[in-house]
């Protein structure tokens, strides 16, 4: 057979994150490369019991289920959301394989090949992927610290009418930066003057390091998901499990219907069991404490990191220190590019990811992206002495 | 916000079954329309035991697992599926959320808009669905119950110049016919010889009613999977349970390699604790022996539905009588469309699936599917008085 494959799937690039995870294979390699959560963290009596229960409901939990997912769990979704000043529904949520599967359908159902979408820069690479194979163009809005830059955003958007805007505000992947309450307001004004619809991704919005700290997402702004001009995404990968792969989806009535209509095609449905276990482990367990623990462990962590990264400011080395989420944004000396830092990195038994990869448009090559929370103390010490033998080498090697 | 849909979306007409089923809601009908297994025989304990076991493996279960699924799982199926002659490997192989998924993936790799797609007539709807909203040309190719038509397969190959042919060869959706080897054989020459991929869809081959008998799927025509001509997908919802969402997906290691890629984008990866919990589930369990109870009970369900059926045939009523599956396929008289009969049947308190829903091109009317698997004795009986009320007062009006 001579297989022709479709002309997006040369759009399918396979992750960098993959081809890094391949080089490591059988080798013992410390990799600070995926987004992982800490596992030892997992609430595993709590979700065994959880499981248990839903075996007790009887065979009908066994069964296929609907498309837009486990009705109480939807319920138990929208009222945590709405103590989060989101007013959202059951009907106004979908249930889907993790919040990638909600960039997913949304792209489907929303982007013909050549729109327009606006993203951060730099952006989620897996989003990127999405919208790459669907064919769409894919323009970068610059910003800081505190969000994305608006005036250029008006700017694209006058240029290039975008249908869509997506944004990760809360603890961005890959930078863990966290927007401004003004940036996300005059964004949302924006993109609403324009008809310009936002997804909203906040996979790590529940990590925030200080409790007292309040990030209202930019979908809260809106009165209602009723004619939103937001489509919020979250999921349960980082705060109970990703094994489950259970993620939610909220938005206008018509755009979640679209959405499922989408996903039926797709995949009929996720799976109800992880949904029904999810639902149960909300009933019976204290899901927000669990949450405050990770987030003590995940600010320790980031702490530690950024300390054994002291050692390294005279090779030009900067970062931020986040206030939230799993990542660590390093900056390098201009002129060394981290695919570089990699190889070596790769050799002394360490990994990262390469910023590169998360840009739309140029990118900034002495960038990258490091996670703290899955390796424990000892590992990420011996992690980052490897890191710092790979950055010396690499530096001795360009003097 | 004024939404501005994809083009494609207009494609995602909602399922038939879909629209029939809120007509029910809120009302105590019996429905022969979904494609459910029998809930009273899933494999509770079993599988609530393959669970637990999966919890005793520790915290790495609750991790962020492969795109092409768990390994053992996967080693175990392609075990099985050796067991039936189709020599594979877990490197062939991606497991799915379901055998809907694979049907998904493939199209979104192989078929670009305005790529033709060779059905069988009738075919099953959710992979018209998808096809459609790929913007792909799907054209009919007729047969009979012996399978479909070789000559006709022929001429619309040579016409159209297809780059895929979906067919269901065993137990099929909705007709329940399942084709002789010869037409197998027959077809993967023709297709091989003209560079047409076959997409073997097979959920319901292990529901033979003659343990028997034994019908090789067009995959285990050939040598191995390297360079196969066939793509072949299966699941686990019509032996194990619908809830998992758990199928999976083989062919030519390229092929598989593509539709990983574009599962990573889709959605990461499925469930990976229901994976591993139905790799518990093969370990423990007797699962071909579960698989042989389920034949017993469908077989009797069959012969019951046919035998409440007969009262009917005044009515000029005509069915076969399958050898295996979840389905018979009716044939109303001329002229009377089945959406008539529906719209009284649902009224009488019992629903079906009009047989136009799974033609792509011109539709019979007159035809309807019934799922038997479902019902159990006394709702059966009950559902099928209300059937023949409906059906008498339909013909007594026409007259």
């Amino acid at each position: 057979m001579n297989y022709t494959f479709s002309s997006t799937m040369q759009a399918f690039q396979s992750s960098a994150v993959r081809e890094i995870l391949k080089l490591t294979q059988g080798k013992s390699i410390i990799s600070f490369a995926g987004g992982l959560p800490a596992e030892e963290l997992f609430p595993m009596s709590a979700m065994q019991a959880a499981f248990n229960r839903v075996f007790e409901m009887g065979n009908h939990s066994l069964q296929y289920g609907l498309t837009e997912g486990f009705i109480p769990l939807r319920e138990a979704i929208a009222e945590r959301m709405r103590r989060k000043g989101m007013n959202v529904t059951k009907d106004e949520m979908l249930l889907t394989t993790g919040s990638q599967q909600a960039i997913d359908l949304l792209t489907r159902v929303y982007i013909d090949p050549g729109d327009v979408i606006l993203v951060q820069q730099p952006t989620y690479l897996a989003a990127l992927q999405v919208f790459q194979a669907r064919g769409a163009k894919v323009v970068s809005v610059s910003g800081d610290e505190e969000g994305m830059d608006l005036d250029d955003a008006a700017r694209k958007i006058a240029e290039y009418k975008p249908k869509l805007l997506y944004v990760c505000p809360t603890f961005s992947n890959p930078t863990g930066y966290v927007w401004s309450g003004e940036r996300r307001q005059g964004l949302l004004k924006l993109c609403r003057d324009n008809n310009v619809l936002i997804l909203e991704d906040d996979p790590y919005g529940e990590l925030k390091y200080d409790s007292g700290e309040s990030y209202p997402s930019i979908f809260s702004y809106e009165d209602k998901a009723e004619g939103s001009a937001v489509v919020y995404t979250s999921t349960f990968s980082k705060t109970a499990a990703p094994a489950l792969r259970t993620g939610w989806v909220m938005g206008d009535s018509e755009v979640i219907r679209s959405m499922a209509k989408a996903k039926q095609a797709c995949d009929l449905h996720s799976s109800t069991m992880d949904q029904m276990a999810l639902y149960q482990l909300l009933s019976g367990f204290d899901l927000d404490g669990h949450i405050e623990t990770i987030r003590g462990h995940y600010h320790g962590r980031m702490k530690l990191m950024t300390e054994l990264l002291e050692g390294l400011r005279k090779y030009g080395l900067k970062w931020n220190a986040p206030k939230g989420g799993m990542f660590l944004w390093l900056e390098l000396p201009e002129g060394l590019k981290a695919e570089e830092l990699l190889k070596e990195a790769v050799q002394q038994g360490v990994a990262f990811v390469p910023g590169s990869s998360f840009y739309a448009g140029e990118p900034k090559y002495n960038t990258m992206r490091m996670n703290f929370t899955h390796a424990d103390r000892d590992t990420m010490t011996l992690g980052m002495q490897r890191f710092a033998a790979a950055l010396e080498l690499v530096q001795s090697k360009q003097v």
